[in-house]
């Protein structure tokens, strides 16, 4: 097995995001590629005090820190 | 379906771009590459206590951290 | 030997793999590829003082310092 | 359209380049290539409290946010 | 020479590995890359006031700023 | 015209090299390749209050922001 | 002449490296590659208060500013 096949079985599942900088966004894994480039439907995350959501998020691979 | 297919559903219309360090660009996206290098027009942003204002902005994709 | 032989070793094992900024994520090395991305099967890590664990984590490559 | 086709697009004219470190450059865009490098003429920035001039600028091209 | 063929000369001997945020580990290098990645065995390093030791360390390459 | 042609009109000229960190660099550019590269005849810069200079330097052209 | 001919005429000679971070090391270059990965053999730097000898440096290139 290769690290991006663990992606693929997550593919339509609701995962946790970390980022580099210590954020974590949540949302169902709808797509990702080499970069680790992901989109995430239903996307939330705190963005200091305040609850973000996002129906459809776009989010580059190169800050990601993990995927869960 | 593959992350760069979810941008060209976003074409043409209005997008938010969050950057790496916080600042979130808005406007309507009309052009973006593999580098996720963007071209957004009528782009807004806060800039400190100032709204910056471009009819036309081309957004280097490597300080991009999620488009919505 | 070259050092991915070293980590294809360590497949199955419980491994520490140690990221850039200091935190340490305990885990079983279920998968890796040339990008040092890593999948981890009960991945542990204090967060904080909050103890973390995920069943499965995919991890990117370009946060790790070592794998032991 | 491509991002890079909006360079191609402000070729001779008066443009503004904001670096990632908020540094704004105003000059008139001669050349551009696809690692986004830029001829600037008649470029000028605010270097702390001094305003600088430069008959001809090669400005690199990873540290720029943005053109427009 | 070239600066690869340095390390090979290395091999099986004791090294020290200074990392680019001044932590420096010592340890029998037991294999290389051209990305600088790096095998370690008996690896030692002082981590705040705690000595670390490992019997196999893989060292990702990328934040290391000299090996002697 | 790319912007690397810009470079060619600058050999053998009195150049300022300004670094991403602030530094600027003034020497005689004697070459340059397509990673930014460089290398300066009489090179002189202040390092804090010292003036340091240089017969010869060749510059890594991934900290340089601009050439001028 | 291309950057790294430049480095070539410093082979087997006394070199000054100095690194992103300030650091400055001297010794006689004895390889270099297209990364400007180098080898220094009698290497010495002052680390903090401390000054370090190094009978045989590689170097990663990365973090170099610039050799002279």
């Amino acid at each position: 097995m290769k690290p991006l096949d663990a992606l693929g079985e997550l593919l339509d599942q609701q995962v946790l995001v970390r980022l580099k900088n210590g954020l974590e966004i949540r949302g169902i894994l709808k797509a990702f590629d080499i970069h680790i480039n992901l989109v995430l439907d239903n996307a939330e995350f705190e963005d200091g005090d305040i609850e973000r959501k996002f129906k459809k998020l776009f989010l580059r691979g190169d800050m990601i820190l993990f995927v869960s």
